[in-house]
């Protein structure tokens, strides 16, 4: 099996060997972190990456891994740039992606929130690159899913779960605050959990409903591994029995309409439902559950501190897992 | 022959000599793209990119060239710098130079366009850049020169029409389009086809006069190698017989008055010689001849897609040159 | 004695001893500065620069000297991240550096001037950051100090002095100019040369007084060095005798009001004292001093042409130091 290659828009495009190829790698990786046996993997080349968006983790995770490999991660931000953009005419993207496969050994392109006028376009605009571009395209996060987020909850998972995670109980949940982000790595999460074989309860106050074919795509997952797969609009009572606590806020369907992102509208909106927040209470009628987020966290409002920063928080377990899951894409696919 | 702390600011400035030698060495660094050979020669030393302006090819291709050699390549803003510009106090260009002499083993600068408020401007900065580096100081694309755009369309057509290519035929032409673009890559273009022997037309709409000075050394240039130059208003007869088709926008000399850059103007009157297209049509009159154009295309105004995209096009490769030619430049002028 | 794990926010933090390791490090390394000997040091490893203030000298210097190193610097500005600011909501700086832990070996933070809203927040926030950071953190200018810059100053006095700088004399004076400059460069050279044992005087016109807890602490220094220390208001007799001249202009204690920073103010009030310019003439009434200034030099203004270029000027020299303490600091701190 070689993964040589391979652009990453979605772990649900991979086969679940493919995935834990990439898992494993990253758990050695992280083992073996400075040794000579990853230094030079990436020696000489260059990682393109294209911020439409800007980002805390995955630009700190994904340049830190190209180092860590000995390459190096160039960062791009298209404003600086006569390229074509989702709003915006210039060269395009066939010209663009023919050239920097010239220059380089892989792609991440990050688009999403206000960047993109309705949901998909950006999900378009890393398939247009990957059409074109003779090396791989990793999704940093777009409209639609962000896959090494979600390769890094699962290895975060593995790590305190045990590598079995069938029949463990994912809740993942949303949570309240002055937010209006994207379904990322939400709808990442419950793509890949369900791969893996958990039982997931998406859990959310009603109005605040997914891509239907993502829940389809999930519902057909869970079928296949033999999980299960259901739907809550209790945020207590979602959290019973439950193995791992998955909070993020997430923007609803009426976000983006007639070309507008609508951001100050769903910041009103998802304020008010101040229950939604995970706390210690709801956390004790958890099978003493995982904290898990994909971070930046918005403590006060999605999450209590005694839960971020509590015993059973993984947070940061899962960020720097964000920097071994890259190494491991990188290595795998981009050499 | 030794071409360490050589300035090049334009290819003009150095013997014919000394950019075979540059042209050779990035032949052999392209075929030995990731071999040991060149992995190292760079190791621990930064090249300074300065941009005035920014860029796609050019910053891709210089930071991938440090890169390459195992070096650094960094990035700098003058926005983000208390730098002396072309239009406003700081710090004077001898201390930033001297400094980062003392830092660097190489300063690129770009500056055209909007940063520059009359033609010959940018040139003058980069020459008082060279007056106080200790180290060598390289154009990445100036208002009056482009010289590693220059090599990198020689080696373009030295690799499509062999390395001879004495009495072959350049046409260099003018585009339409919503643009005002600077001069360099064109006269840095003519200057360096006629030194290695090529006809050389010139062809573009009344009112579109490049730089007298330029005409005048190309004119020259071809005299002492035995080559043609001439200048057309013909958007259809230039086209018989040519070998090469090098397609290109450019300002008007009226592009600057008083200390302002009249953009707008410009693409008000570019936009009126839609005729200098460069279409299947045209192209049918030449020597079936080679398609070349320094990116980004404007298609559909300087191009058709079908030439642009044809089997003739040789834009990619001339596109990944600048890569290997800038490695070559730092290679030898760097350490 | 190990410096592994140790902050710098201020020399005065650390043991002369301690100091004096950095220093002959950073020689050391001055010496040997592209041999082996120190080429892969930082292997892999990723320092983080944070940039609330843009910088020229800082952002090169730290850039260069993780490339020297074989490590990555890799460039953050907070506009582009969605952190918590001195002015601003968002993640936590327990989040921000915990996290930043996981990815690299250190941190350096530049903030002051306008970033900050009242004398000694930039400060704090480095203090916070130190506070949650597994890994060292090194200012890189902030409204307090400038460790880094205070080792480079007194590294160019080594060298251009002796190691011994006992009893020799340095005036830190007031530059004036249009400008509004933070205290950080002249409280930490204050602070670093009475350490070793230099006589001080500062002189400014009335009205500028630093910090009167620096002030204090260098009058300690002095004490405990057996050096001298005054304070002179007259912009000529102060250069009496003196064997260094340490020109740079600093704010009034009132540019902070009420969480503003009245910079244009400030500016009017420097530009009434132009008899504090460093000029040929006060230079003669000195021991035949070295002129120094940590950059950018307000020529015209701070001090003349024929001083800051004449050949007992060694700012270029320190700027240079400043690429090899810091190179000393990472190697001794961060690995």
């Amino acid at each position: 099996m070689s993964l040589k290659g391979k652009d990453l828009l979605c772990t649900q495009d991979w086969t679940r060997e493919e995935l834990i190829e990439i898992l494993e790698l990253a758990e050695d990786m992280q083992k073996e972190r400075f040794s000579y046996k990853y230094s030079e993997v990436l020696k000489n080349k260059t990682f393109f990456m294209f911020f439409y968006n800007p980002s805390v983790r995955t630009r700190q995770s994904f340049e830190c891994a190209a180092t860590e490999l000995g390459g190096h991660a160039q960062y791009l931000a298209p404003e600086g740039m006569r390229l074509k953009t989702a709003k915006s005419a210039g060269e395009t993207v066939e010209d663009a992606a023919k050239v920097m496969s010239r220059y380089a050994c892989g792609i991440g392109i990050r688009i999403l929130e206000d960047k993109v006028t309705y949901y998909g376009e950006g999900h378009e605009l890393l398939q247009e690159y990957a059409k074109w571009a003779d090396i791989p395209v990793v999704s940093m996060a777009h409209d639609k899913f962000h896959p090494c987020q979600g390769l890094a909850d699962v290895m975060g998972m593995r790590k305190h779960l045990g590598k079995d995670l069938r029949k463990k109980k994912l809740l993942q949940i949303w949570g309240h605050g002055a937010l209006a982000r994207s379904w990322s790595s939400v709808q990442e999460s419950i793509l890949i959990s369900s791969r893996f074989g958990m039982d997931v309860t998406l859990a959310y106050p009603e109005g605040f409903d997914l891509d239907p074919a993502v829940i389809e795509a999930t519902k057909k997952n869970c079928e296949e591994a033999d999980g299960k797969f259901e739907i809550s609009h209790d945020p207590y009572a979602c959290y019973d029995e439950v193995d791992v606590v998955y909070s993020r806020h997430w923007m609803s369907p009426r976000a983006y309409q007639n070309g507008e992102f609508l951001k100050s509208k769903e910041i009103e909106l998802a304020l008010k439902y101040p229950e939604w927040i995970c706390d210690t209470q709801k956390m004790k009628r958890s099978n003493n559950a995982l904290f898990s987020h994909p971070m930046p966290v918005d403590r006060g409002h999605e999450v209590t501190d005694d839960v971020a920063s509590g015993n059973r928080s993984i947070i940061y377990d899962v960020a720097e897992n964000r920097l071994h899951v890259q190494k491991a894409i990188m290595a795998l696919t981009m050499i």
